[in-house]
This record gives structure tokens, C-alpha cells and sequence, in this order.
């Protein structure tokens, strides 16, 4: 495969756009995490760590695969019984918060509170997909917790680097 | 060793009785977490999944563990630097997130998003723990992520038996 | 869905079947792993500890994922670049390690010692999938690391009940 | 705590050292693990590698803990149960993978599996450092561990710069 990382780190966030999320709603979601513990806080801060977090391949890789596999439900391409399990997203499926936990790590065990409590939360773009996802023929069930991760990884970063 | 899986688990329950925490605190975490998804749900059920988690040996390791260093951080009896990270509890020390990750695991990964939540919210005893942490004499910083996670993984444990 | 958990476990066991694993495959891994540990060791144990593994929920699931996404590659009925990446088992991928893992922290994180060995050492019936992976119009990439783990995961839980 | 992270890192690496570990010996599994996959594989190469593990926050202070843990254990100055659990290395209490874990993931799962390998094999000083926690007043519990896994962190490292 001659893709460059570079090249791949585009590829994700063209999928993500595809689904329905821009950059900037996750951007949110990591300033309204972060900004009560680390005053002066910007939300360029916050787009920077996005986007750190969105360079790295297993984040890249884990959007591929998991946004293919919410396309293939939504397109019925996926055989029974995973088509129901991810189509109706069966809270005990647990293989989306897998994906997601390895985008968490990215940046230490810290990205971890902030993922389980923004999936319990879901707040802004995340809500909107959690929603979408259940009332239309969308599928969003890996998507929503990718986003959730990705948020939670930047800001992991952010606190990282505002202790440095 | 001579000391049996049983045993251990009572030592577990000792040590967590010892630093403040009664089991029936930890079972309010997790019939609050699961009531509103589970109609009918008794505390009975959330008293056996408590003691379902705390009868796992990797459980029974964690709480011994962690209990011991924040009870060798509150006397002092920790080297520079490991010390003042636990006694302050930096919030980017992150090992005793990774204890209780090793927690959550046990019933899959669903227990991964009840722990960030609850680590966030800090519901009734875990609030108590990071207060008195921060306050007295004491130091809790392992402790209340264990009982986050004890509790997290029990709400795990309902809810898979809750589908089958 | 109305697939109760048994049949769910059949269904895993189909799957890996068709796929051309005979559980008793997994069995003499297994056994390899823990003979040199165990004496008096019998595969009659192994095979009663596989059995436990493939009945354990997240286990099912990731069975049923990594199989999915196996059977879409060898179809080309995934989409570009993601298609590339598991046809080719590129060695960075990593999203089938991270449901192995899924795997093998069923019983505790002693399983990770024996998953990482077997990966690396690919004995029996993984060697055999991993070399028709890549010589012939067959995509084992998520498929060798499955079986890896719930071997791994089956010796953790010959490990733990021997010590009992 | 005043400590930065530049020095951090060099309380963790003098730790080691204390211990019986020098970079020089992690720096030789990494090539010994990587040489068959990249061709003109330098010692330079993994030695940059393994400086870059050495510099992450997560692995600083996995080993602080693990090293504290350990000198402890040694030192009598445990209680028990935890004091024999960790003096007799019991295989079973797998806190130390845990901690090891958390460094493997810091490149990603593909140190899983060199750190499983590692672990099995137990190649150059994490042989000796076995030997000498088993027959000596020295326990290595956490030691090997943390090592084994700087090792599997540094060689995935080594093998995503050699793609990209």
C-alpha cells in the first residue's frame, strides 16, 4: 500500500466529515472538558491536540474500521446476527468501546475518565449521533464512540502539556 | 502462600472495610448506575454482583495493591518522588486509573464507560474518599478509583445478567 | 435479536469452523502452553477451559467482528485503503491485536504472556492459518490472532484453577 | 511536585540502573527483536528508540511504582499478603503485566505482542534479572516486567518510523 501517513491522517478525517462530524464539534467537546481545570485555555489549544491525536496511526486506523463497519450495517452488507447487533447498537456488543480504548490510550490512562463519561454524557456532535443513529437509517454505533475517544485522547493531551 | 482464593477475597473486603468503605456503599453506586435501565432492579442483585466481582482474583490483587501504597504514601514510607505523586494525587500519575482499568475488564468493556462516568461525578462514597484525600491526613488516591471500578464492574455484571 | 447466548456460542463455533479451526485445535495449543507448568495436565482440561472462553460474551463478539471483516477482505467487499491494510495483514494495522486482547483479558492479564508468545511462535493450526493468509485468496487476519487469544485466554484459566 | 519531566526522566533511567539494568541491555533486545524485520537495522536506531519510551510520561512513572514495589518487597517492608505475592513472584498476581502493559501500549498494540514473546523467552538481562529475583535477597517482579516491556514499547517504535 503506497498511502503515507500524512495521506491517512486525511483519509480519517474526510471519513469523519463524511459521517457527519467536523472537526471543530470535537474541538468543542475537549474545551468544555478541559477548561474548568486549566485557566486561559483556548480552543486553539484544543484543535492542536485533535489534531496530534488525529496523526496517529492507530487513531487512523481505528476510524477505518470502525466507520466501515457502521457504512456495511447501514448498507444491510453485513451478515447476521453482527448486522443486528451493530445496526440496533446492543449495549453489551462492547467491540465499539474496544476501538475506542485504544484511541484513549494514545495519550496514558488518563484519556479513560473523560471517554466513560462523555459516552455517558454525550454531549454536543456526539448526542446528535447517538440520536441520528436511532431515529433514521443511519448507523452510528462505532462512530460515536470514536469521536467520544478522540475528544477524551486530546484532552489527556492537553493536560499533559499544560503541566510541562 | 497457603492463603486460598476465599480467604483472599475476605482479606480484600477487610482492607477495603479497614480504609473507610462498606460494601453497601460501593452496592448504592451501582444501583444507582443500572436503575434506570433495569426496571424492577433490587439491591439484592447489585449486592451479588459487588460480591461476584470481589470473589475475582485480579480484583483481590488490585485492591492489595493499591490499598498497601496509599497506606505506605499516608506514613510517609514512600521514596521521593513516588511519594509526593501519590500523596498529591497528580491527576497525570495515572497507574491507579490503570489498577482499576484492570478492574472494569473483568466483565468486558462495558465497564469501561460506567468507570470514566463515575470517576467524573465521584457519587456518594468516592466523594467522600477524594474529599477526606485532599483534606486530612489521609491519602486515597488508588482507593477511590478501586471502588469506581468494583463498582463499575458489578454494574457490568447486572447488566449482562439482565439480557440473558 | 432473540439469539440467546448459547446459540450465540454456537454460532462463534460455526464460525471458526467454516473458517477451518477445529476447536480441537485450540485445544493442543493450549495444552502446549501449560504442560511444562502442570503436572498431570490433561487435554480433556484444556478443552473443558477453551469451552469456558468461547461461552464468555465479549469473547463471542469479537469472534463474530474479526471473522466478518476476514470474510468481507477475502470478498473485496470492503472499501480502499482499509481493504489493503487487512489483505495484506499489514503488521501495523493492529486493530485485530486490539480484539485479540478483548480476548485475552478475559481471565485476568496473565493471558497477554501467552498470547504475545503465540503470535510471535504461531504453533499448530495459527502457523497454518497465517501461511494460507498469505499464499492463497485467503484473509486470515484477524482470524490467527482470535484463535491466539482464546488460547492464551483458555491456558490463563488452566493456570488460575490449578492453583485453586 | 517541582520535579520537570527532563528530569523525571532521568530519576526513572538512574532507577533502573540501581537496579541492575543498563540501556545498553534494553537497547540489545530491541535490535535482537527487530533485525529480522528491517534490513541495516542499527544499534543507534533502537537506542534513539528506547531514549523516546524512556521519555514518556506513563512509562516514568510505571517505573517509579514498579522499582518502589519491588525495593519494598525486598526490604521486608510490605505487609502480607502482598509481601509473599510479590517476593514469590506468584504467576498469578499480574499486577506487573499490568504496569508493563501500560507501557507497550504507549506505540500502539503491536508491542503486545513482542512483550508477550519477551516475556516467555526472557532474552539477556531479563533472564538474569529472573534468575537473580529467584536464588538471591532480590526481588525483580515488577523489574523484568517494566524492561521487557520499555523493550516491546522501543521496537514498535523502531518498526512504524521504519514505514513511514
Amino acid at each position: 500500500m503506497k498511502t503515507s501517513q500524512e495521506s491517512m491522517k486525511d483519509i480519517g478525517i474526510s471519513l469523519i466529515q463524511k459521517r457527519g462530524v467536523e472537526i471543530n464539534d470535537i474541538v468543542e467537546i475537549v474545551y468544555d472538558l478541559q477548561k474548568s481545570y486549566i485557566s486561559g485555555l483556548t480552543k486553539a489549544t484544543c484543535a492542536d491536540a485533535v489534531d496530534r491525536v488525529l496523526g496517529k496511526r492507530e487513531v487512523q486506523y481505528a476510524i477505518l474500521t470502525g466507520v466501515e463497519l457502521d457504512r456495511l450495517a447501514e448498507e444491510n452488507k453485513l451478515s447476521e446476527p453482527i448486522l443486528s447487533l451493530i445496526k440496533k447498537d446492543n449495549p453489551l456488543y462492547g467491540i465499539d468501546e474496544i476501538l475506542a480504548l485504544s484511541i484513549c490510550n494514545v495519550y496514558g490512562s488518563i484519556g479513560l475518565t473523560n471517554f466513560g463519561y462523555v459516552d455517558k454524557i454525550k454531549p454536543g456532535i456526539i448526542g446528535i449521533l447517538d440520536k441520528k443513529g436511532k431515529e433514521e437509517q443511519q448507523c452510528h454505533t462505532f462512530l460515536d464512540d470514536l469521536i467520544g475517544a478522540i475528544a477524551a485522547a486530546a484532552a489527556s493531551s492537553v493536560a499533559h502539556n499544560a503541566v510541562l
